[in-house]
């Protein structure tokens, strides 16, 4: 379906809280869970995606709005959440995530996007020419696709205690 | 990991609540929507979840506990959802999810299972004999698996509206 700014906000107002509903109070057993050497943990994608609110989207976002001469995104650090989750609980990370997001789905409201401005276009170190109506399906797809991992991280512990019934649930094979 | 109760359980009492939080209020165009043909919608998903707090886990448990003479659980139906969600909305299900759930794991706890009993065995109509252990491990992966699939099924629809995004977006393609 095409991108509107209604239905997709839907999806970004609901991830933080759905992520809470997952792993608040979980055992370390399930949140610091790996799918191997070099995957993510659940606490690790919570730090990911509060990197996200902070550096990404609405940053990139503003500066498609801006329309100045230099259009290009700063590269995304996919591993900043090593460093700056230090110290914090995953109970601080899904505070924090949940108060940034709110604090980003305001100032996106406040832009009073118009259809006109949904395709200004950036420059993606990588893609090139992007529009803003990509840039904010991808910040839904990204939530989406961050839930679903978390989900499989967890499921693939159970691999081998749930026997033969591993041919029915491909996901611990993914 | 081994299968113990406290940390399976830790997953089971939450899916209710996380399938909500990521779908209580959502419009259609994505609670209606599947990956394709003969796929399932989130709302056809909760009432999958919803059939199985009727007929599979308990169910099947409570028949591997009595440890009578049959020992063959009933086959699942997949499709029951299509006829019993019929007329209901999807704050209904999830309603009816949650108290089901909530049930079925007053049961699990008032069992007191033993490390005796979770060895116990059941035969399943395919796979033959499985644990009591297994099938509450399944039980913890197959809440995992819907999880998943019901974020990989949204995130699906904007499959075109994220652009050149769609190559570091594997779950649009899985």
């Amino acid at each position: 379906m095409d991108f509107d700014l209604a239905t997709g906000v839907a999806i970004l107002e609901r991830t933080p809280s759905a992520m809470r509903a997952m792993l608040a109070g979980l055992p370390p057993a399930w949140t610091d869970a790996t799918e191997g050497p070099d995957t993510w943990s659940p606490y690790i994608i919570v730090g990911h995606l509060i990197h996200g609110e902070r550096t990404d989207w609405i940053p990139r976002a503003q500066r498609v709005l801006d329309q100045g001469p230099d259009r290009r995104f700063a590269p995304y650090d996919r591993f900043a959440q090593f460093r700056e989750s230090q110290g914090k609980s995953l109970a601080d990370l899904l505070d924090e995530f949940g108060r940034l997001r709110a604090a980003n789905l305001t100032t996106l409201a406040g832009w009073g996007l118009t259809d006109v401005e949904l395709a200004f276009e950036g420059e993606h170190p990588e893609f090139g020419r992007v529009t803003l109506r990509q840039l904010l399906a991808t910040w839904v797809v990204h939530d989406l696709g961050h839930l679903a991992q978390t989900a499989r991280v967890m499921a693939k512990q159970y691999r081998e205690a749930i026997g033969p019934w591993r041919a029915y649930l491909p996901i611990v094979d993914r």
